[in-house]
Protein backbone atom coordinates (compact mmCIF):
# COMPACT_ATOMS: atom_id res chain seq x y z
CA UNK A 1 0.00 0.00 0.00
CA UNK A 2 2.34 3.05 1.12
CA UNK A 3 5.69 1.73 -0.04
CA UNK A 4 8.55 4.22 1.68
CA UNK A 5 10.84 4.25 -0.98
CA UNK A 6 7.53 4.66 -3.68
CA UNK A 7 6.42 7.64 -1.24
CA UNK A 8 10.16 9.17 -1.63
CA UNK A 9 10.45 8.72 -5.43
CA UNK A 10 7.50 11.03 -5.88
CA UNK A 11 9.02 13.37 -3.38
CA UNK A 12 6.27 12.85 -0.05
CA UNK A 13 9.27 12.34 1.98
CA UNK A 14 12.26 14.38 1.81
CA UNK A 15 15.25 12.39 1.07
CA UNK A 16 19.50 13.62 0.23
CA UNK A 17 18.86 12.77 -3.35
CA UNK A 18 22.05 13.16 -5.64
CA UNK A 19 20.80 12.07 -8.48
CA UNK A 20 17.50 11.20 -10.90
CA UNK A 21 15.65 11.20 -13.92
CA UNK A 22 12.95 9.79 -15.29
CA UNK A 23 13.45 5.87 -14.32
CA UNK A 24 15.91 6.14 -11.29
CA UNK A 25 16.28 8.10 -8.05
CA UNK A 26 19.91 7.73 -5.63
CA UNK A 27 19.55 9.43 -2.26
CA UNK A 28 22.22 9.16 0.90
CA UNK A 29 20.87 6.25 3.29
CA UNK A 30 20.03 7.59 6.48
CA UNK A 31 21.93 4.89 8.14
CA UNK A 32 25.44 4.93 6.66
CA UNK A 33 27.93 2.02 6.59
CA UNK A 34 30.37 3.99 4.81
CA UNK A 35 31.33 7.57 4.09
CA UNK A 36 29.67 7.77 1.01
CA UNK A 37 26.60 5.00 1.19
CA UNK A 38 23.84 5.94 -1.47
CA UNK A 39 20.59 3.86 -2.51
CA UNK A 40 19.65 3.57 -5.71
CA UNK A 41 15.84 2.98 -6.78
CA UNK A 42 14.25 2.68 -9.70
CA UNK A 43 10.47 4.88 -9.77
CA UNK A 44 8.76 1.88 -10.63
CA UNK A 45 7.78 -0.19 -7.60
CA UNK A 46 9.67 -3.75 -8.04
CA UNK A 47 9.44 -5.69 -4.43
CA UNK A 48 12.61 -7.50 -4.48
CA UNK A 49 14.87 -9.00 -6.95
CA UNK A 50 12.98 -12.23 -7.21
CA UNK A 51 10.13 -9.75 -8.91
CA UNK A 52 12.65 -8.53 -11.68
CA UNK A 53 11.41 -10.57 -14.96
CA UNK A 54 13.19 -10.15 -18.35
CA UNK A 55 11.85 -6.68 -19.02
CA UNK A 56 13.57 -5.18 -16.21
CA UNK A 57 17.01 -5.72 -17.63
CA UNK A 58 18.12 -2.60 -18.62
CA UNK A 59 16.42 -0.68 -15.67
CA UNK A 60 18.03 -2.92 -13.74
CA UNK A 61 21.18 -2.72 -15.47
CA UNK A 62 20.73 1.76 -15.42
CA UNK A 63 20.69 1.42 -11.56
CA UNK A 64 24.50 0.08 -11.93
CA UNK A 65 25.55 2.85 -14.48
CA UNK A 66 23.63 5.61 -11.52
CA UNK A 67 25.65 4.35 -9.36
CA UNK A 68 29.01 4.30 -11.50
CA UNK A 69 27.76 7.90 -11.94
CA UNK A 70 27.11 9.38 -9.18
CA UNK A 71 30.72 7.30 -7.68
CA UNK A 72 32.24 9.96 -10.48
CA UNK A 73 30.15 12.99 -9.43
CA UNK A 74 31.10 12.20 -5.74
CA UNK A 75 34.99 11.61 -7.44
CA UNK A 76 35.46 8.14 -5.14
CA UNK A 77 35.21 5.98 -8.70
CA UNK A 78 38.85 5.28 -9.00
CA UNK A 79 39.39 4.63 -5.73
CA UNK A 80 36.46 2.13 -5.61
CA UNK A 81 33.54 1.15 -4.01
CA UNK A 82 31.21 -1.66 -3.98
CA UNK A 83 27.65 -2.30 -5.08
CA UNK A 84 25.13 -4.59 -2.84
CA UNK A 85 21.61 -5.72 -3.32
CA UNK A 86 20.12 -7.66 -0.84
CA UNK A 87 17.14 -9.99 -1.54
CA UNK A 88 14.23 -11.53 1.81
CA UNK A 89 15.60 -12.48 5.21
CA UNK A 90 19.10 -13.82 4.22
CA UNK A 91 20.31 -10.83 2.23
CA UNK A 92 18.85 -8.56 4.99
CA UNK A 93 16.51 -6.50 2.66
CA UNK A 94 14.19 -4.48 4.71
CA UNK A 95 12.72 -2.38 2.45
CA UNK A 96 10.56 -4.28 0.05
CA UNK A 97 11.62 -1.80 -3.07
CA UNK A 98 14.21 -3.14 -5.03
CA UNK A 99 17.98 -0.89 -4.08
CA UNK A 100 21.12 -0.89 -5.14
CA UNK A 101 23.33 0.21 -2.49
CA UNK A 102 26.52 2.34 -3.00
CA UNK A 103 29.21 2.10 -0.44
CA UNK A 104 32.61 4.08 -1.19
CA UNK A 105 34.96 6.24 0.55
CA UNK A 106 36.57 3.66 3.15
CA UNK A 107 38.65 0.07 2.04
CA UNK A 108 35.64 -2.38 2.04
CA UNK A 109 36.26 -5.91 4.00
CA UNK A 110 35.72 -9.57 2.73
CA UNK A 111 33.56 -11.56 3.24
CA UNK A 112 30.54 -8.58 2.75
CA UNK A 113 28.97 -9.43 5.48
CA UNK B 1 46.46 -9.76 -22.19
CA UNK B 2 45.36 -13.34 -20.34
CA UNK B 3 42.49 -12.46 -18.34
CA UNK B 4 41.29 -15.11 -16.11
CA UNK B 5 37.65 -15.21 -16.41
CA UNK B 6 37.69 -14.48 -20.29
CA UNK B 7 39.41 -17.89 -20.24
CA UNK B 8 37.15 -19.49 -17.94
CA UNK B 9 33.98 -17.94 -20.15
CA UNK B 10 36.23 -19.73 -23.36
CA UNK B 11 36.37 -22.93 -21.36
CA UNK B 12 39.80 -22.55 -21.33
CA UNK B 13 40.15 -23.41 -17.59
CA UNK B 14 37.66 -25.32 -15.92
CA UNK B 15 35.38 -24.59 -13.39
CA UNK B 16 32.34 -25.50 -11.81
CA UNK B 17 29.67 -23.79 -13.78
CA UNK B 18 25.88 -23.83 -13.01
CA UNK B 19 24.82 -21.10 -15.81
CA UNK B 20 25.34 -19.66 -18.82
CA UNK B 21 24.05 -18.84 -22.30
CA UNK B 22 25.98 -16.80 -25.29
CA UNK B 23 26.12 -14.25 -22.91
CA UNK B 24 26.59 -15.08 -19.56
CA UNK B 25 28.53 -18.05 -17.18
CA UNK B 26 28.07 -18.61 -13.55
CA UNK B 27 30.79 -20.64 -11.82
CA UNK B 28 31.35 -21.76 -8.33
CA UNK B 29 33.79 -19.17 -6.50
CA UNK B 30 36.94 -21.53 -5.49
CA UNK B 31 37.06 -19.39 -1.69
CA UNK B 32 33.16 -19.51 -0.56
CA UNK B 33 32.16 -17.33 1.81
CA UNK B 34 28.94 -18.62 1.92
CA UNK B 35 27.23 -22.13 2.09
CA UNK B 36 26.27 -20.95 -1.96
CA UNK B 37 28.98 -18.59 -3.39
CA UNK B 38 28.34 -18.12 -7.17
CA UNK B 39 30.14 -15.62 -9.70
CA UNK B 40 27.72 -14.23 -12.46
CA UNK B 41 30.05 -12.76 -15.24
CA UNK B 42 29.62 -11.42 -19.14
CA UNK B 43 31.71 -13.29 -21.92
CA UNK B 44 32.36 -10.27 -22.96
CA UNK B 45 35.28 -8.50 -20.84
CA UNK B 46 34.54 -5.46 -18.88
CA UNK B 47 37.39 -4.36 -17.10
CA UNK B 48 35.46 -2.83 -13.77
CA UNK B 49 31.93 -1.11 -13.34
CA UNK B 50 33.72 2.01 -14.28
CA UNK B 51 34.22 0.69 -17.77
CA UNK B 52 30.54 -0.22 -18.51
CA UNK B 53 28.63 2.87 -20.74
CA UNK B 54 25.13 2.54 -21.64
CA UNK B 55 25.13 0.20 -23.94
CA UNK B 56 25.79 -2.21 -21.39
CA UNK B 57 22.88 -1.14 -19.31
CA UNK B 58 20.90 -4.51 -20.50
CA UNK B 59 24.34 -6.89 -20.11
CA UNK B 60 24.53 -5.67 -16.84
CA UNK B 61 20.69 -6.29 -15.84
CA UNK B 62 21.24 -9.74 -17.34
CA UNK B 63 23.92 -11.00 -14.82
CA UNK B 64 21.22 -10.09 -12.05
CA UNK B 65 18.83 -12.00 -13.71
CA UNK B 66 21.16 -14.24 -14.05
CA UNK B 67 21.80 -14.75 -10.07
CA UNK B 68 18.14 -14.68 -9.41
CA UNK B 69 17.88 -17.60 -11.88
CA UNK B 70 20.94 -19.80 -10.30
CA UNK B 71 19.17 -18.35 -6.69
CA UNK B 72 15.87 -20.20 -7.72
CA UNK B 73 17.33 -23.12 -9.19
CA UNK B 74 19.73 -23.82 -5.91
CA UNK B 75 15.87 -23.39 -4.15
CA UNK B 76 17.80 -19.90 -2.25
CA UNK B 77 15.89 -17.41 -3.43
CA UNK B 78 12.48 -17.26 -1.14
CA UNK B 79 15.46 -17.49 1.57
CA UNK B 80 16.83 -14.34 0.27
CA UNK B 81 20.44 -13.90 -1.06
CA UNK B 82 22.94 -10.91 -1.39
CA UNK B 83 24.52 -9.54 -4.34
CA UNK B 84 27.90 -7.66 -4.69
CA UNK B 85 29.62 -5.79 -7.31
CA UNK B 86 33.73 -4.41 -6.22
CA UNK B 87 34.80 -1.97 -7.99
CA UNK B 88 38.67 -1.32 -7.86
CA UNK B 89 40.90 -1.15 -4.69
CA UNK B 90 37.97 0.15 -1.78
CA UNK B 91 35.47 -1.94 -3.53
CA UNK B 92 37.98 -5.13 -2.90
CA UNK B 93 38.31 -5.96 -6.73
CA UNK B 94 41.04 -8.88 -7.21
CA UNK B 95 39.84 -10.03 -10.82
CA UNK B 96 39.42 -7.14 -12.93
CA UNK B 97 36.73 -8.58 -15.38
CA UNK B 98 33.77 -7.57 -14.30
CA UNK B 99 31.84 -10.28 -12.17
CA UNK B 100 28.78 -10.41 -9.85
CA UNK B 101 28.42 -12.10 -6.46
CA UNK B 102 25.71 -14.07 -5.66
CA UNK B 103 25.75 -15.58 -2.07
CA UNK B 104 23.53 -17.27 0.00
CA UNK B 105 22.50 -19.96 2.13
CA UNK B 106 23.30 -18.35 5.35
CA UNK B 107 21.61 -14.80 6.83
CA UNK B 108 24.07 -12.11 5.46
CA UNK B 109 25.23 -9.62 8.36
CA UNK B 110 25.49 -5.81 7.88
CA UNK B 111 27.39 -3.36 6.81
CA UNK B 112 28.11 -5.83 3.86
CA UNK B 113 31.94 -5.94 4.53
Amino acid sequence: MSCLFCMLAKGEIHSDIVFEDDEIIAFRDINPQAPHHILVIPRRHIATVNDANSEDAALIGKLTLAAQRVAKDLSVAEDGYRLVMNCNDHGGQTVFHLHLHLLAGRPMHWPPG
